[in-house]
């Protein structure tokens, strides 16, 4: 039976690193709100979530749908994927430590889409753009390099091979991370450019995924959104460091 | 053997979550930072995350020690610990349903933290005192009430009772969210105290979490850290709406 994944047709956003998983497994899914007549698959999402009838109703997108569960919040999705299509490690230390990742990366993400937004998602940037000129600044000086030095030392200190986060083959948070670099590198192409040497592990990883046969077929497919300014990685040149 | 409980030792922060549910089960645990010589646990800590030995760093504190398992993450570490100490329902949907609630609490706590650090955690509240606000009257206005409706429906969806957000019993998500609904108490209590007939089951599972026995003798403790504005919840009477 095939999965059914409930996100915002036009944008990445969290959906997005759902996806990557999907695809990479090889996995049978609909992308339900991206389906058919307009608008019917994104009611039918609204419907999961605000209908009387949800009993376990999820906050917000991405949730999955697998036989008779729904499951929300991407690194939830993310773990209960891994370990049925080989993106998880089978014992217990190796799931955990790679649920631990994908949180952290979520942390992260919550921070880079702060850059933009850091008052409040209600409001358009232009109406927080000075503070937003503030908490890039800050991003870009402080706590990007904290959490790609982080990752990187995760790399490098895998004691099987650098090449993946966790062990000797590709886990989901590989995959995330991917999604990370590229969505960094599309938001502030300036500032990445100048990390490219001290991240190098981590752009290696990012060039490594992009090649797997899957994900290069997905990436080229109309089945991937575009980035673009309506997602969680935006580029806006003024929040880009100096050139 | 006993866990191995890392954190800072002075505020209550992301590692109250885990102390409340190891106090909950009644598990034994050190609490290390808060142990022995001044500063002899947080260097301990800091070599576990910084150290060069170590194979699998924490981003961050909280993170625990159970045997060789060292588990960063909040919710990470709550979901290993819910099914060890009867927290957690036993069936693969009811886990996976109290992590989904754990995880939308995480991210509620983010927009919390961020009402007074809109800008920066590395600057202080007097630096950001404007910005803060702007952030803090849309949290009051339109992200609180969204997190707390959501879970105030949870309990009300709850087809067991509406006494706990997940089944027929107490679970690691409805500690925490005791933790939540007291910690915007204190932050906010102008604009909480005008809350308590909207969210009237979130309300009664708060105190009735509190009075549980190991959970009331555990507050009177010298173990619990008390709230400050050195916290993830803070008390600046701008920031908590009109009288």
């Amino acid at each position: 039976m095939a999965y059914e994944l409930y996100y915002w047709p036009t944008i990445q956003g969290r959906g997005e690193f759902v996806r990557l998983a999907l695809e990479a497994a090889g996995a049978r899914y609909r992308d339900v709100a991206r389906e058919g007549g307009k608008g019917a698959g994104v009611a039918e999402m609204l419907r999961l979530m605000n209908g009387r009838n949800a009993a376990r109703p999820p906050f917000a997108p991405p949730f999955l749908r697998s036989g008779r569960l729904l499951i929300g919040q991407t690194a939830n999705i993310l773990q209960f994927l891994g370990p049925r299509h080989g993106l998880a490690p089978k014992d217990e230390g190796g799931r955990i430590w790679t649920h631990q990742l994908q949180l952290t990366m979520a942390d992260f993400l919550v921070e880079i889409h702060d850059t933009h937004h850091p008052v409040s998602g209600n409001l358009y940037f232009e109406e927080q753009k000075k503070e937003a000129r503030r908490r890039s600044a800050d991003f870009l000086k402080t706590r990007a390099p904290k959490f790609l030095g982080y990752f990187e030392r995760v790399l490098s200190r895998n004691a099987r091979t650098d090449r993946y986060l966790v062990g000797a083959a590709l886990t989901y948070a590989d995959l995330s991370m991917f999604q990370i670099i590229s969505g960094l590198c599309y938001a502030f192409p300036r500032a990445m450019a100048k990390t490219a040497r001290a991240y190098r592990r981590l752009f290696a990883l990012r060039a490594r995924v992009q090649e797997r046969p899957r994900i290069c077929a997905y990436l080229a497919s109309p089945r991937r959104v575009p980035f673009s300014n309506e997602g969680i990685f935006r580029h806006y040149s003024e929040l880009d460091g100096r050139a």
